[in-house]
């Protein structure tokens, strides 16, 4: 018998180069848990994720699928026996049995990201991979005027990195907000789906817009006046955008679905 | 002129072999830090530290001191300087002049760590250098009552390990507590000095205690009983201490000075 296994992963992106399987045998989270699992099972075994994530990117929740035939491992214990396979960086959390048709990727409603920024005035070598660190507090008021522009349904391609093909760039975002969770503050975000560095280009933008603001670049007397969010979205213009913010600070936080 | 420097450094150090230089030129903090303190001064420059760490022992907070005469560098502005010199896992935090007598070590009234113990089913990638992990919630209570009996004037040679020498096992602990930071319960203790793996084989033995109860070793009916804290510390015995707590989830977060 043959069954569809979801399983919950989590990564530290640092040494991964991106989620997805490379040709040049480069080392992926795609290809060494296909590695593992493949080993475990004694054929090739393919997986399905939810989502890619980019090299240096993290995953506190990822999801993948794939069809198992080892009728002797209950679905719950599948993570147990297949962490055994699993480097350190690189860990099953949960898994479970799902019905024939689900498919990781297709099968998501929502998916959440958290992008961790650090605020000290010198470098946190605890933190080095695992946020981006700016020296001073952003007005975080500011910061959330500008994420509750993201709300709703929009065309986000002032937002999207180039590459992204011709398909709809239009997301549903359901929220977006900054948070202070000492040292860090934390930009939140869930939507049906995201754009090739849509996350990261968002945070950039917008914390860009918070330095420009102090420095008297916009919003101040005689400063020069910046395109809002809503402007820079109803724009559809990616070279709008402020810089994309460094990938060790975001984190793939969770996916849901409905079974 | 010649300043008395004191430098506060944060460390990760799981790529370090530990505080202390190595005669074998194996990679250390001390070592790091006194090749880039050379190469900024021109000429060699030692250091001394409020105290050694040992492999994979991170730093919040540790403090060295050195002679300096670059007095072009005002010492609020060292730390800065410094940095340049630094790699990411091992950077200054702050930097001022101390009195000519000032001795990082020597001078040190209080120094404090903390031992994170993550509480998770499933190794987290994350975390994997920065805890040690256990797979149930320990009894916070039971915990705690075992830290208040480190508290004051006590000889911790059952604390200790081996190859300490003949000196003093005696130290006075100002703070011992568990607290439950999500996911984390975290051991926070503050002595004017610590012996040798001290914490670590305290953080073993008192979780040690824990599973013993829940696991019917002691404590409950027909259970062996078990010497408490206060009778393991009378007893100064090594041999009766649990295992050592590994060395991951270990920071050194603060020492306090007069000056």
């Amino acid at each position: 018998m043959s069954r569809n296994i979801l399983l919950r992963i989590a990564y530290d992106g640092t040494e991964f180069n991106g989620y997805q399987l490379q040709a040049k045998g480069e080392r992926t989270v795609q290809g060494v848990l296909e590695a593992a699992l493949s080993e475990m099972h004694g054929r090739e075994v393919r997986v399905h994720a939810a989502g890619r994530t980019d090299s240096g990117v993290h995953a506190d929740a990822q999801y993948v699928n794939f069809r198992s035939d080892l009728d002797t491992v209950p679905p719950e214990k599948f993570v147990l026996a297949l962490n055994r396979y699993l480097p350190p960086d690189l860990k099953g959390q949960e898994s479970r049995e799902v019905p024939e048709g689900f498919h990781a990727r297709f099968s998501a409603k929502r998916r959440s990201y958290r992008y961790y920024v650090l605020v000290a005035p010198m470098p946190v070598p605890k933190y080095r991979n695992y946020a981006y660190r700016i020296s001073r507090m952003p007005d975080l008021a500011a910061l959330n005027r500008d994420a509750s522009a993201l709300l709703g349904e929009h065309d986000f391609t002032t937002f999207a990195a180039a590459g992204e093909g011709t398909e709809s760039k239009v997301r549903e975002v359901y929220e977006a907000r900054f948070t202070w969770e000492p040292p860090f503050v934390v930009f939140s975000i869930t939507a049906n789906g995201f754009l090739w560095k849509q996350v990261r280009s968002t945070v950039g933008t917008i914390l860009g817009r918070d330095r420009d603001r102090r420095d008297g670049v916009a919003g101040t007397p005689g400063g020069v006046k910046l395109p809002t969010v809503e402007e820079l979205l109803t724009a559809r213009d990616r070279s709008l955008a402020g810089p994309t913010a460094p990938p060790q600070g975001l984190f793939l936080t969770d996916v849901t679905y409905d079974v």
